[in-house]
């Protein structure tokens, strides 16, 4: 295993609190010009230096590589460098807006990577929506990186793609709105019973939305104990006569065969998870069951804003950061990519993901409240954390 | 045209003497790793600058380059981005070992990019030889990156490669091996021209080797003005019965005619270029022209020992750094994508590259002697004198 040496050092804990909304002026200048770069590990300040990262030097590292290839995870920076891959089709609230206008989001993913994993990555935004040859793109690429976060890919090629990309490459590869977003649900769900002193198995859950969030969290719910869990997309509950990954979902879960829709659904639901825009109105919220759980994660608009849900909900969790328990993905994917990256792994497993979240309640758990049942997104801990769990985890399965 | 901040600070001229010959164990450490690193081009300290470069406050400028295409240029770094490209086919003199084997090469290339013309640019090693499936991948990759270095693809697949790419992009597009080395040997025989006060219209100029860099001297020197230029290939001097390029460059070549070999093309030249491997013996040096000029470029061994070459020769040059005037593309690339990327230019022109030729040689004349016809690699003044004269050029075509 190659001994990395841009570790994640956050020396100080990063203010959770802003002060004034930045101005459109101050957003675009701060993006000017872009807003990653690279650089060089050790610089070349001499001939010698030069000689050595250089010809002729470089010469005996590439021969080495010829005969070994597996020594270019060891003295490449592709073994420790992450693609963050779009095709722009589902970005951010914005959706189909295509590579070009999706590569600031992309630099942000890279800057946040940077920030919290220690990881180096970089933005690959494409010009095709085509799944064939977003794959066939990758593996031509395969050489020049180490992992792969999918990002922003509407579903549900999502699925698709990211199975094929699985099977396609020898490395880790997440699409990030779907498992980033799942494991840290599920840690927060963690914390959430952990506050009430109740178990996953006993929960009854909904979910709204059948997107890629919303699959990914029934899944991870499911591998995670939890017994009974209905999901929604606009037409309903997910049953038999949906095509597609909302099928197989169908088939794993609504164990009581509820029928109809949202309202069918909450009647005595113990937990919310709203993954669509759709609002949800407070009549619905008053027929949950008593000390119900509310995840309204829609942004930059919660399904139903946090003082109304906090009226008949014991706990409530969005994906604002002007609200308690942000349900945010950098929680996650830079830990997940730093562990997966320094294990080796070649791939990004079930364990890997439930291993995360574990993680990420653990962190929680030393201060648990009904408003903190997520660390904070700049909780420094967290990262080290995920990453150590996912390594274990990644060792052991 | 955006402006760009990290401009080259070389603020010490950097060192060109090696006291002692890295070892290996020092190559292979220096190695651990990768040489590369991202970063950010501000830091992300609070939550503030959090939300400005990541959600919600990128979502703007995403909107804003979805309404307006060239916005990217200026809001992502894709603008200011070179994608240092190779198939690994040709890869120093090592040959076809690989895009993984080739990445070291890569990196330090990017390493160079940074320090000479403060440049930020990204390994991109291809497992595909395949000229169609190169160029559509890269089509696919272009609003990920600014520029495209292209390095080390063996000839003649790269004369139709970059052909191809510069056809389909609309970018500056580069194939360093043939072009870098091309604008360095033009500028080196001005300065040795400029040194014996001789113009370059009346030189008889033989070229031994019909490569990627042959081929790009032959070119750069009949655009130059050199009318006598004969070229060679394994098979003798370059005539019609030849097939692709060399076809091409015969019938602009060799203007008298001359049949057969080395030996009937050296008698009574004035300047030989050496870019074989092939060794070239003392008798044949005996046959030039006085006042002769030697460029033995091939590395790690010229086609002649220098000191073996001064006894028949006036100038003489390797790429070796440990002899006097080093023909090292390095004073070409770095200044040339500057200038490129600058002027937001959508090609590298003839003129641009003969105005990059200029440039370098207008700082070798400030200090000019037979050892001097080229400044020093590590000259900081280079790299910004050719980016600007690259610039100029651009603007002018």
């Amino acid at each position: 295993m190659t001994t990395v040496e841009n570790r994640p050092e956050i020396s100080t804990e990063i203010s959770a609190e802003i002060s004034t909304v930045p101005t459109g002026e101050e957003i675009f200048a701060a993006h000017e010009g872009g807003k990653l770069a690279t650089g060089l590990t050790a610089p070349l300040s001499d001939a010698r230096e030069l000689a050595i990262a250089y010809t002729p030097g470089v010469a005996e590292v590439s021969r080495a590589i010829a005969a070994d290839a597996r020594l270019a995870h060891r003295y490449t920076w592709a073994g420790r460098l992450v693609a963050v891959v779009s095709d722009g089709t589902a970005v951010l609230g914005l959706g189909d807006i295509g590579p070009r206008a999706s590569l600031p989001v992309m630099e942000g993913k890279s800057a946040l990577f940077k920030t919290f994993g220690g990881l180096d990555s970089i933005p690959i935004v494409l010009d095709t929506t085509d799944v064939d040859e977003i794959v066939e793109t990758l593996v031509r690429l395969r050489p020049s990186f180490g992992a792969v976060n999918l990002e922003d890919v509407s579903a549900p090629r999502c699925f698709e793609l990211e199975r094929r990309l699985v099977e396609a490459l020898d490395c880790p590869v997440m699409h990030d709105d779907q498992h980033g977003t799942a494991i840290v649900l599920l840690a927060a769900l963690r914390g959430a019973c952990a506050v009430q002193e109740r178990e996953l198995a006993g929960l009854r859950v909904v979910i709204s939305g059948a997107g890629a969030a919303g699959v990914a969290c029934a899944r991870i719910l499911l591998a995670a104990g939890v017994r009974d869990v209905v999901v929604l997309d606009s037409r309903g509950i997910l049953d038999a006569t949906r095509g597609g990954e909302k099928a197989l979902l169908a088939a794993g879960t609504n164990p009581r065969g509820v029928a109809g829709g949202i309202a069918e659904a909450m009647a005595g639901a113990d937990v919310f998870v709203g993954l669509s825009s759709a609002t949800l109105p407070d009549e619905l919220l008053a027929t949950m069951a008593p000390e119900a759980i509310v995840f309204a994660l829609s942004n930059p608009d919660p399904e139903v804003h946090p003082d109304v849900a906090a009226r008949h909900a014991a706990i409530v969790a969005t994906g604002r950061s002007d609200f308690p328990n942000q349900i945010n993905n950098v929680l996650a994917f830079p830990g997940v990519f730093r562990g997966a990256l320094d294990a080796g792994a070649r791939r990004i497993t079930e364990a890997m993901k439930l291993a995360a979240a574990e993680a990420i309640f653990e962190v929680a758990r030393e201060d648990l409240a009904p408003e903190r049942i997520v660390p904070s997104p700049f909780d420094p801990r967290v990262a080290p954390a995920v990453a150590a769990a996912v390594m274990h985890a990644s060792h052991a399965g």
